[in-house]
């Protein structure tokens, strides 16, 4: 097979842009097609964590992978800050897993004669030592792990971010331009169709089209499953920090941003397509953010939002050949883990359309997989 | 004394609104000083519900203005839509007031063995009656008393339309332009000097400045102890009503717009002149709601505000001159009912300035009263 020389990316967020910048850096014409605004997808909406220990559903594949791309992503964001000139607020804050509920399962019942954390670094704490680190945090705390080398990042400049390094090297990019069809013949992909008119033909495609790579894949009679999981949000000003740490606590999570304002999130909701706020969802969050932390309390509303992340039956991501469509790869489903596996998936799949190596590490995450955990935890590929 | 002919009226809320068309409509000269903008501050921000008979404090004088007032409302707003062309939707939906606290006080232990509520047309309803009257509201609600004659208007359009029609009738407008002193000598009030120059001179001055009033009353030396008392409030689309009637339980409302939107509220807080919406502030209004109507948890979010009502210390409004400023008359301090009130004191306050006619309604709201409820209910004046 010839080398792949020019690539069309369907999808112009953190996954999309991470891809296609690694291809052109590789010397690949690339041409990056987005339906929406740049960077406005979950890429935007996200909470912009980057902790590969939490919310990994038990899933060893997709710790290793978040683990491997937190490795990169030091020197990753450097190189794209000094490219593009974009501040992306790298930051290694840390991370606080609150423990609050004595049934939680996977916590333990007495900390002192527990082993430690499973990963490097991490350590548990008790009541007190949680509020030494963190004096905002008032309410019914037992404890938590506390994981010292987990980052943060501006997510919402990330793929504006990318986006800019491709033009820089001369990629294109067409935003506000969604795809209607994959086209191709004979099982093979050469391109896309998108409405703004004709063909644009590529001699690969990566689909990296977040939540909506699920209905573009099943109109070629592709079986993608990847589903919407909408999270919702919130931001309130603050002058000062009022915690130092990302704190996360079930699906709580708060996030001190250095410029100001203090993330608060998530809801994980399977609803379809609707990415409006509700009423239950602010509920939900607000109630777990005062539980934990009743202070915060007189923090003023900047704004709400909600994201539609590209979530997977098996939690993991589909990176890989789309078997019987020969040229497309799909980079898609990352759930809640796009942002922080952005710098890895952006280097395995440019390998995987250049040079058709398959990372031992993307096996599990391969298209065509059997889903679920249990074929997962063997490792095994369709 | 002359009568008098140049009425300056300060603030261009729906009471100085329904105070200065009063006044114009008397062929008196009327100024309207507004510091912000038309309309956009407590009467804005309000939820537009009109209910005598709650959140009166034991004040039979301020349910007695309120039931005056709602008397005067039908004829009122039908003569402002039709002199401006603003719809106002005022409505008669009715209001539930729930019971769902097996401790609250004011309501009955045995609705069959209970005397009839207080007012004409109310009536006890229990579990199952309100459950028929509203299915929607499928929290734990134990009873309830339904004010059929309550009603709701659009609030956000109402002083938007009282000054255009006083704007129909020759008067002037000054928004943007806040006022720094009251002019005077030797015991009369004769004008009001503002941010953009020279005295506006008046046969007399009315201050409708809302919760601004106290401390523009204190610049002057004038002791009018009205402070901000903080509401926030929220807005969720709905295409078809969730509610059929404006529901209260406790300090929740709902209020089903016939435009669309379901107003939900509120906060009472006494925080200063800070009208933000707040983290706690959100949570508070938002668990009420999710309490008494989980059904609505899916309705998605419109917008947060937050307004700042004009709160008097034992709840009544200062209506009538104010003692050692001849021709200076207040008219604000109306808390939770400024948008109730707002066509009697136009009424009694256009009354007061042009015939120094005091209704006796009036006299528990005089300026310089002993503040307090035992006072009050003697029903003294100063």
């Amino acid at each position: 097979m010839d080398r792949v020389s020019d690539v069309v990316v369907i999808g112009g967020g953190a996954i999309g842009g991470s891809v296609a910048w690694a291809l052109a850096r590789r010397g690949v014409s690339v041409t990056v097609v987005e339906a929406g605004r740049i960077g406005r997808g979950a890429s935007w909406a996200s909470a912009g964590v980057l902790a590969p220990d939490w919310n990994v559903h038990d899933q060893p594949a997709l710790a290793e992978l978040a683990s491997a791309s937190l490795a990169l992503w030091p020197d990753w964001v450097a190189e794209l800050e000094d490219w593009t000139g974009v501040g992306l607020n790298f930051r290694r804050d840390g991370l606080l897993n609150l423990w609050v509920d004595p049934e939680a399962s996977h916590l333990p019942r007495d900390l002192a004669t527990e082993p430690p954390p499973r990963c490097p670094g991490q350590q548990w704490l008790g009541a007190a030592e949680v509020r030494a680190l963190e004096p905002g945090l008032t309410g019914p705390i037992l404890g938590g792990v506390l994981s010292p080398d987990d980052a943060q990042v501006d997510n919402t400049r990330l793929a504006p971010a990318l986006v800019r390094a491709l033009s820089l090297l001369g990629g294109r990019i067409l935003a506000g331009t969604p795809v209607v069809a994959l086209t191709g013949s004979r099982g093979r992909c050469t391109g896309v169709r998108t409405v703004a008119g004709p063909e644009i033909a590529a001699g690969a495609v990566v689909l990296a089209a977040g939540a909506w790579s699920g209905p573009l894949a099943a109109a070629s009679g592709i079986d993608l499953p990847v589903v919407p999981w909408r999270g919702q949000m919130l931001a309130f000003d603050t002058v000062v920090r009022p915690v130092r740490h990302i704190v996360f606590c079930g699906e709580l999570v708060l996030v001190p941003r250095p410029h100001g304002p203090l993330v608060v999130g998530t809801t994980l909701e399977d609803v379809g397509f609707d990415a409006r706020v509700t009423l239950a969802g602010l509920h939900e969050v607000l109630a777990r953010a005062v539980r934990i932390a009743p202070g915060l309390g007189d923090l003023p509303l900047a704004r709400t939002w909600a994201g539609l992340r590209p979530g997977s039956p098996d939690h993991l991501p589909y990176l890989g050949p789309v078997p019987g469509w020969e040229g497309l790869y799909a980079a898609t489903g990352h759930g809640r883990k796009g942002i922080l596996l952005a710098p890895l998936t952006g280097d395995l799949v440019a390998r995987l359309v250049l040079e058709d190596a398959v990372d031992p590490r993307m096996e599990p995450c391969l298209v065509g997989r059997r889903d679920g955990p249990p074929s997962l935890r063997g490792g095994a590929g369709a």
